[in-house]
């Protein structure tokens, strides 16, 4: 069994083009062994927000502490604690945070998207900014 | 997109031989279509308890309110609002809730073992119960 607590963990700033005020730290992931699916924890400002993009695995969120909405798919709507949503795989999608609390939520994906795409997706990211 | 909310939904009992004052929620499962893993959210009453078990399948746990313990594999830990926890695969385990709060978490698994082995399970207990 592993424990881990955002409280006593480090934020990470999602360098992604187009994420604004947003910061993540990973919960259970790929250090852990997890099996199957990530566990992260993200943190958004007030006036920020993560990328308006799509991409061919979902996301499974859990709101925390505080409102935002959520854009997808041509539909916006509003999140508070408690709320818990499925955005479909390939479906784009956007979170924001236009109120003056932090918004705080869990964001689940499959492992494979984690450990393989997406990681190499956030070091080209990394390298493109220090170009 | 789908949103759920567990204050909207029904607590169901857990009725797995061993649980005791243990209700859930399927919030993003088979009828949300999840393509991989599956939400649910756990209360237990003070006093309540999880099966102890194994089974092959992870558990991803985080705390939303209330205090608890857990036992896995020979060790009991506490576990408070915040606390992420992987209980991997073929641990034996069981929470338990000796406090006077109700014991409130998310607890993700994978897909298959709700719609296939899981399920099954379910309804076998259910079963059994009416005998």
């Amino acid at each position: 069994m592993i424990k881990k607590n955002p409280a006593q963990g480090n934020w990470e700033e999602v360098l992604e083009p187009g994420a604004k005020k947003v910061k993540k730290q990973v919960l259970i992931g790929e250090e852990e062994s997890a099996p199957n699916f990530i566990m992260r924890i993200f943190e958004i400002e007030p006036g920020g927000a993560t990328p308006r993009h799509s991409h061919s695995w979902e996301h499974e969120v859990y709101v925390l502490s505080g409102k935002g909405k959520v854009y997808a798919q041509g539909n916006e709507i509003e999140i508070a604690p408690g709320d818990a949503l499925l955005i479909e795989p390939n479906q784009e999608h956007q979170f924001t945070n236009p109120y003056s609390q932090l918004l705080c939520f869990l964001c689940l994906i499959p492992r494979q998207f984690e450990s393989g795409k997406l990681k190499n997706y956030n070091k080209y990211i990394k390298e493109e900014k220090k170009k």
